[in-house]
């Protein structure tokens, strides 16, 4: 039967997904997971501020958001001492990234970054229509000099740099960043994903510099926030850009919900401070149960510690492992970093739990 | 500065923004409206057990949601006697019309409607390069014959229907439509958007046929179900189309809070049941209101009345003197529908208040 071709684009992608949740694999395998460490969500949750503020909301759910993001937006501006005209929002990271390559990129332009990167945004560069062209990682961090070098010589739209970085962890400076602005090319659009910023110390971040129409920066409140199932973050950018968005956003799309608990947890800056000092606890713990292994652990500066198992082949028997007696994880799968196994932290409930199992399945490797 | 060139479409569209939120006019007004019946909300509220559902679920929120939403769609599929794989969810309506916009329209491509169709609709051919074609609306509905002979003559790849009608409250039931897929072009895909079917009687409606490669039917929680602010919808179409999503969708989209209190106001049918029953009413309160005032009203099945002021000048001068007064109403703005107001069914107190306002209005009028 005849039927309505799709879009050149759409009919040339492949179908795959950049991610498989865990609720899938619980359904394969008849049974739900003990421990769920492979998301980088908080196992420490969600503001009980915010959580009040949620439930409330959820009452008044009938009427559409505020589709500016006033309240939220300006609390934001503040925070940063940023006008509220650099910030917009959107339903999470994933959303923000997908409106900033369909901002910048036409089909078959070029888009750098390291190769491992972050599986969604492969996903948006590939579903409209761009060439993604990468650099490996270098000692298990992004080679910055690398990057901008590609950037430069494919001529790149979008350069694109998760810090700290997702899967391996590593963490950049203010000072390496400043130092890699300077060198993206001035048609070339810089982003930097910061989803994991609230775990580093303050003093190492770049200040926001909003009249640079290079740079979008895009946080979430899907980590330190234990907000993912909630669905938002932000981008700050000079305010041309954000204007921008609004010619391609869902203007109605970052939920009242989400909008209402985001503002609350800004305003609960104890409960994201002890978030974090319980993630480095639970890193310190993953550093000594690799090393009690016999492996390595990369340094992270983030709520997730990546295992280094040597070769792909035992981090793959490794994990297997794991899941199959019951702990969620995920591992790269790029050259070069497959030899990883990502650990979110847990609890120190889920870490004793993953420990004795993870003791029990090193012991017959 | 130089500064990076945004790809070739967003740079040629205009800062439009589909519709300007109540919040910002009353920051513009500085005072909230008394009554908020512009925007087609349920002023009915969500179903208690939903409400309950969701604030628990905000306390869960550190997690992703499900993304593949199997619980929800599966669900769906039970009450609508369709398989799971012929149902895809995406955070409200509108952000499934840009994906289906995505997935089937070429930049430059045609797309066909009527002249005044859902303004995000519009805002997605536009957003994605497409080129809209339209035909005026004929006695106040949208004009089937000639939208498939637009189709037809124009090569539209995407033919789009409201159905109920948004603005006009209109409606056409199983015969009509079946009859208008007859004449769909074999490679235009058809867009049916029931928004607002929760309002109709269930033996006005056409059955599923997911074997059909050409009909796409999208579906909102945002009216009877009172879930505007949560985000969440579902499209229902063969299994071939609904794996295409998957190359497109944002796959942690939906929000887990939305996804939990979806499926419980599903299984609350007696408070949708409730609604609709509330909703006639206040329908029929319009339609009188309107007589005495000397108007006449579009007959409705939807949850607004369409208020018919003669003119675009006079319907005009009564909205605003109505937001004036503290009355949140929106109005279409195409020849022909621009005699319109749109109001929303409220609850009994806000039609109170209306009536109060709306006669007063038209004394002086």
């Amino acid at each position: 039967m005849s039927r309505p071709s799709y879009s050149e684009i759409v009919a040339s992608l492949p179908s795959v997904t950049p991610f498989v949740g865990p609720e899938t694999i619980e359904r394969q395998q008849g049974q739900p997971f003990r421990v769920r460490i492979g998301a980088n969500e908080s196992a420490f949750g969600v503001s009980p501020r915010a959580a009040a503020a949620m439930s409330e909301a959820a009452r008044g759910v009938a009427w559409y958001c505020d589709p500016e993001g006033y309240e939220l937006r300006a609390e934001l501006a503040r925070m940063h001492g940023v006008d509220i005209d650099n910030v917009t929002l959107g339903a999470g990271i994933d959303d923000l990234l997908g409106l900033i390559v369909r901002m910048y990129m036409n089909p078959g332009d070029a888009v750098a970054a390291s190769l491992g990167c972050y599986p969604t945004f492969v996903y948006h560069v590939n579903g409209f229509g761009g060439r993604l062209e990468t650099v490996p990682y270098r000692s298990d961090r992004n080679d910055l000099m690398a990057l901008t070098d590609l950037a430069a010589k494919r001529k790149a739209r979008i350069l694109y740099l998760s810090n700290p970085d997702n899967p391996t962890g590593s963490y950049y400076g203010s000072n390496a960043i400043a130092d890699l602005l300077e060198r993206v090319p001035p048609d070339c659009l810089f982003i930097l994903d910061e989803a994991y910023l609230d775990f580093v110390p303050t003093d190492t971040i770049l200040p926001f510099d909003v009249d640079d129409p290079r740079l979008i920066r895009v946080r979430t409140f899907s980590k330190a926030h234990g907000m993912a199932g909630a669905r938002v973050g932000y981008a700050i950018a000079h305010k041309e850009i954000i204007r921008t968005f609004d010619k391609v956003r869902l203007h109605f799309g970052v939920s009242l919900v989400a909008q209402v608990g985001a503002l609350a947890s800004l305003r609960d800056p104890q409960f994201v401070a002890s978030v974090v000092k319980a993630v480095e606890a639970g890193r310190r713990d993953y550093v000594k149960l690799t090393e009690d292994a016999g492996i390595s652990a990369l340094p992270s500066q983030t709520n997730f510690v990546a295992f280094d198992f040597g070769t792909g082949e035992r981090a793959e028997a490794v994990m297997n492992a794991l899941i199959e007696r019951g702990v969620f994880l995920r591992k790269p799968a790029a050259p070069g970093l497959d030899r990883l196994v990502r650990v979110t932290v847990g609890t120190p409930e889920d870490r004793a739990i993953f420990s004795e199992l993870f003791r029990d399945v090193m012991k017959g490797m």
